[in-house]
């Protein structure tokens, strides 16, 4: 009875790794997209819930059938639930205990997809494909895994799902990356289309992000152990479940280290889960230098992986969901075959405690059959939702931020200041917005002189103080065209403008939430030898688009300047600003 | 012998529900008062601990009188301690398993109120209250439910506590809101005290309020769960307590997305805690389509519920506590009589399935009652509570924030610049301050005569930038001062003032903290039609209190400004500012 | 069986404690060092594996050698897994379950340090020395109480680690912060070194801090009771492990309330850690009453000695640990020897039960031997570290803060603004940066005449707004000059300066991170009597470096001033200010 009840412990520590996918995953990204991640995490365990219910649970564990491909759909849960709950005479599990186990490994493989497509996907895509994974694409590959399929008759092993559901939901992760293109700003392209420059966005909390992967490494004790038989087994899988994922962290320590110069923390942290992801399949065939050698691999793989798909590939993953799930996924899988030792638990055959190469052969033709299965599901998956309903935020949303315009809030963090930073500010890069220059709004409206700034006693050069106000958005483009009119310096502060215009209502919590106070960037500029005129101009240029909010400047009279570092005042001052 | 390390297993979820209910509150309320809130939960906890001890629990459990009304108080605990540790040659569970499940359970009940109350409570009447709760007001009624009272002995089931705890502890919520009033700014009054607006005060932290969802609901496997005395049971349980959650935050997704537009963030997290405490009462007696419907209706009842509340009774309940406790634990009590379905493993019957309205009218009269002994018992705990200490915050304190004032912390996040929004400064809302034009401020001192601002050269006309540094909670009061003499555009920052004004110093860790940087808004308005005096007048009117820190007036000339939208300049350019 | 499964999950209980440290040492120490601080603890955890299977494990707990000195060191985990896995005959623990007990206890040992030492400990520095308690250091102490040496044979008693995890750590802490010294700008030295004032540098963040208490606090359920052996004995563990840290919560809350005026958050977070270490040692020995003494006393004892550390002997440490570990550990193994109650589970004979010294003596020899190696070793261990490879990171990186350089983070939370705290620059306050007036400025550059700021038409005085534009580590020094030449009032805010100095890329994800805006802090200060030049003269003397990023000064005319609170115009109105 003692497994039992650790069946279910083990599944309730596998549900706790929903909370550590979603502090994850938020805190590697931005804050404003903070509550649209919650809400993708929070959902994809409540609608994988119902369509597991429905359809996908019996596909998976039903009886066997069609030659090993998918189990028979059968409606016990809901028609026969006194059986359903009854302790089989067998003394296997329940068909609760079965269904509870089951609903939380196939909710996590649906919660790895979210952290790829992070910050930019149409909350309502993203819905559909969750109960697309859950009620499928999951069920059926499960099936042929641990449901009595077909690679479970053969032989192939993955005993907690380093392939079944972490490769699975990689593979997934990078097809919707894939399918998505790349955050607005990540990568800067020249006028052919080619990636010029790569930009790092940072997450908005390295503490969440790092509580969140110590969630899941405390809940993978429940999600490589749960369905252990015997304490033995289950001493034996937190012990390797411990190793692999320690040696793969220091691992990565020291490779960042060498290779950067300084050992980078948010690599260090993915680093622990790909240990785990590779040792989740070998977890009870390893031992102790098996586990280690999965983990000194993981370590270096991660890093690989998420740096050649970002710097040469250009597809943009968020978190590292397919450094940590694809890659180590399959490399877990792969490694069984090579690492199994016959003394552990699950008495298989590696290829370098045996010679025998069958069980690497079995892992390999699970990897490729799975892996070409989940593709092809996945692309038709994001190919019809694409087609029928649009996968892709528009960029207006995404640059706003999906919590205010998926959502209605009008932030996650309503009570700090946001930062300035050029990562709220991408449409220049991609060439979204760079249209103002085309429209004639000097023509448009007649401009007014104004009074000339000519010394005005003789006795001082002219300084002038420009104020420029807009909005964040605005802000990269409006830097880049300063600095080519030559000015070299500017102090840039958040400030929030006070207007009329007043905006959709949105509503938190049912009450409308009014937004009068917006978020703008105020740009101070000291000028002397450039003309205010083309200071004006340029920001002119830059900053218009014919809408409400499209900012203010104001000109002030300076009389001195002081530059600290060499004394210098006045117009020598202003000589490396300008 | 496994049933009684689940027992214990399952008591420590529960412990960590504690943590979960810390984060909702903290999460969903403002960052001024996240330290109160956390010592809030921490003291309930402790103090609950202490007087639970002494009393509480063997007028819960101690052996029944009184006609089932209340245990008869022993000290066992503190005399006996040899046989409280022993096992009972009947099988049951020892004294000291028995304490602790029961303890952590009734720190559940007192710290649902603390959300409720959030913001504006004084820290000591809260300690007090919550002495109350756990020493006299829970153990009666658990007696009668639990402790072998007689609401038990009629046949009335409350499996996991949705009426014994949430409904319990939901009232004392709804109770103490009432009695505390609204947070100032919540609701605008017009002269008559009639409510003309209701506000939204968003909480500070949605990704702190989503981990504690996420803990409370893996607590709630223990909490649902620790009580089962076979796995069957427990797996049919952990089934419930899934199902129910998952459909009501479905539920509660496509609801408020075609209500309000937008899916929102807030309330379907929520959402999954009312299907939660929906499923507590009936986790034993219910198949997964029971489940199901409890879920549905707990999706909608919260929302309904959270927002009548609001924006049609004016009580103001922070983090939803009344909509997602009282509400669902009455909802999840009566769902007992009509959905238990025989084959669950409590072997109940529910209308819907049998027919039979028996245990619907057991479900009724045990709401009833136990319903109104918690009002009763509440209502007269606050009166007196209010009478001889009082029970509300200053409304100084309650602006100030409830960390500096009860707890001499500056800041709970001294790091984060806080950001400049409207639910800071609420006084004039409720005409907390609104005196200003009352006193002499002219008379009192002689004012020097200012230099006219005329043309002074005939080029252009005069511009001025008028900048006024302020306290944080004037800000409202002078946004709306300004506007009424024909202000619209100005932008506001977030600054400190520096002074030599030293205040009490606080202490933190024994230290005292300095606190002369003091945060301070800067209103920055340029002006040209409205003349500067006007403006001037307009601020000191409302500005002044006549104590140290009422703040500076500047002002500036500005050579020019322009529009970027139309491309005015100087004057024009003002024409929608002023 | 059943206890065998308890026993890991009482283990994966205690890895969760990692994640409650990280929480509560991040938390409670500044934003800057966030990231430094979670690799810290994440890496003791994986060094600490690595080592502790190598030799540490079998140093604790192989064949008892050399007197009772040390285990006997062994490769079976590598060389023999398969009987290290094996049940063994004599129904005790698995090798791979005791494996994985004691690795996480080790681990709890070497993270209470990294608080002790955080926001100045060089990072590499910290590898070494978390290599080396896991290796070493802890491995023997605990040989002695637990792996059947010589405290174990003559029958000391420390249960679950009051003195072999908490004293050691604790002791290691204080070793640690004594080698290091206090971080910049905690004390305040006059010309002899006399410490003259302390400041308090408030932690980050109070919730994280308080999540991260919670967590400890469930962990704690697994830490005091993975190891018993039936479920009376942990019932009873359950019990006291509620008990004392309840009463110490609520003692510190009534202690700090009435010392300080007003009940101290962190203090009361702390003192809940502080009951939970006090229990450790005797959790299985005492009866209510012995937790509830243990507490009370842990209670007061907590705040008295983090006061005691700080304000008399001025050791630094941010977050507690000594006061919470070393003191509290001392205490509760000495408690033992009080308190026992021969009817709780271990049978052990109090003096304040059984009138007997004997085992008060046995605790007493225990802590002070085990105090004593552990306090030697640490010391050769620090100074080593010391000696060959430097401990401390410089000033410079310690003052921009650990993660951007340890680690190349700009920031754990780039989408918030920082705040301007007087924290961020106590260069000033050690005298390490106070060389400015030394350098020739003036003489070294030539300055040009600024135009004389004499009235210009007579009717009104001179008005001057003086902009200093600096770096956030200047601005206390540059407070301190200003008011010295008897500038009173000033406003302060946070601004991004925006030059072509671009400093060494930094690295996030191996992705190259552009730091070209870089935080400034921009003071304006508005004058009329006090001269222009002066103020000018002595900013440039506190922020001249002589390097790029001094700062810039600029000089503009004000028309008009007014003092809201007195209504004085012009001239008077500043009279406060300067």
């Amino acid at each position: 009875m003692t497994v039992e009840f650790w069946y279910l412990i083990g599944a309730a520590l596998v549900f706790w790794m929903q909370a550590g996918f979603a502090m994850v995953e938020t805190g590697f990204t931005r804050a404003k997209n903070a509550g649209n991640i919650i809400m993708k995490n929070l959902m994809d365990f409540c609608i994988g819930t119902i369509v597991f219910s429905l359809l996908g649970y019996t596909l998976m564990m039903g009886e066997d059938t069609l030659f090993g491909l998918i189990g028979l759909p059968n409606l016990d849960l809901f028609s026969n639930f006194k059986e359903f709950i009854a302790s089989p005479a067998d003394g296997s599990f329940t068909g609760a205990s079965t269904f509870v186990f089951n609903l939380v490994f196939c909710a996590t493989t649906a919660t790895i997809v979210s952290g790829a497509m992070a910050e930019r996907t149409k909350f309502s895509a993203y819905c559909i494909y969750s109960a697309v994974i859950s009620l499928l694409v999951y069920p059926i590959e499960a099936h042929w895994i641990w449901g009595g399929g077909w690679l479970s008759q053969i032989g192939f092993h993955d005993y907690a799902g380093s392939c079944a559901i972490h490769m699975v939901g990689g593979i997934a992760a990078l097809i919707g990356a894939i399918f998505l293109g790349a955050r607005i700003g990540k990568y800067v392209k020249d006028s052919k289309g080619k990636v010029v420059k790569v930009n790092a966005i940072p997450g908005h909390s390295i503490t969440l992000g790092a509580l969140g992967v110590f969630i899941l490494w405390l809940g993978w004790y429940g999600f490589n152990g749960a369905a252990a038989t015997s304490v033995s087994e289950l001493a034996s899988i937190f012990l390797t479940t411990t190793v692999a994922p320690s040696v793969a962290t220091v691992t990565t320590l020291i490779f960042t280290w060498v290779k950067n110069g300084k050992p980078d923390v948010s690599m260090c942290l993915n680093a622990s889960l790909a240990g785990l992801v590779g040792i989740t399949a070998g977890c009870d065939s390893m031992d102790a230098i098996g586990s280690a050698s999965v983990g000194l691999v993981s370590g270096i793989l991660v890093v690989v992986v998420v740096e050649v798909l970002d710097i040469k590939l250009h597809i943009d993953d968020p978190v590292g969901a397919v450094g940590v799930h694809m890659a180590n996924g399959i490399w877990g899988t792969i490694a069984v075959g090579l690492f199994s030792n016959p003394d552990a638990p699950a008495g298989l055959s590696g290829l370098f405690y045996t010679g025998s190469f069958k069980q690497l052969g079995l892992q390999c033709l699970g990897v490729l059959t799975v892996g070409v299965y989940a593709a092809v599901m996945m692309v038709i998956t994001f190919a019809v939702i694409k087609k029928l309903h649009g996968i892709r935020a528009s960029a207006e949303d995404e640059i706003a931020g999906l919590d205010i315009t998926e959502h209605g809030l009008p932030s996650a963090y309503p009570d700090f200041a946001p930062a300035v930073n050029k990562y709220s500010s991408f449409a220049a890069a991609d060439g979204i917005t760079a249209v103002a220059s085309d429209i004639p709004v000097a023509e448009a409206i007649p401009v007014k002189k104004v009074p000339s700034f000519s010394d005005d006693d003789g006795i001082r050069p002219k300084f002038t103080k420009i104020e420029i106000i807009c909005k964040e958005s605005k802000f990269d483009q409006l830097k880049a065209a300063l600095m080519e009119i030559g000015i070299t310096g500017m102090t840039v502060s958040h400030v929030l403008g006070c207007g009329q215009q007043g905006g959709k209502p949105e509503y938190y919590r049912g009450v409308a939430v009014e937004t009068n106070l917006l978020p703008k960037i105020q740009v101070d500029i000291v000028v002397s030898k450039i003309p205010v005129r083309t200071v004006i101009e340029t920001a002119k240029k830059v900053l218009y688009t014919g809408h409400i909010g499209d900012g203010k400047i104001f000109v002030y009279d300076v009389e001195n300047a002081v530059k600290v570092r060499t004394g210098e005042e006045g117009y020598d001052a202003l000589q490396d600003v300008e």
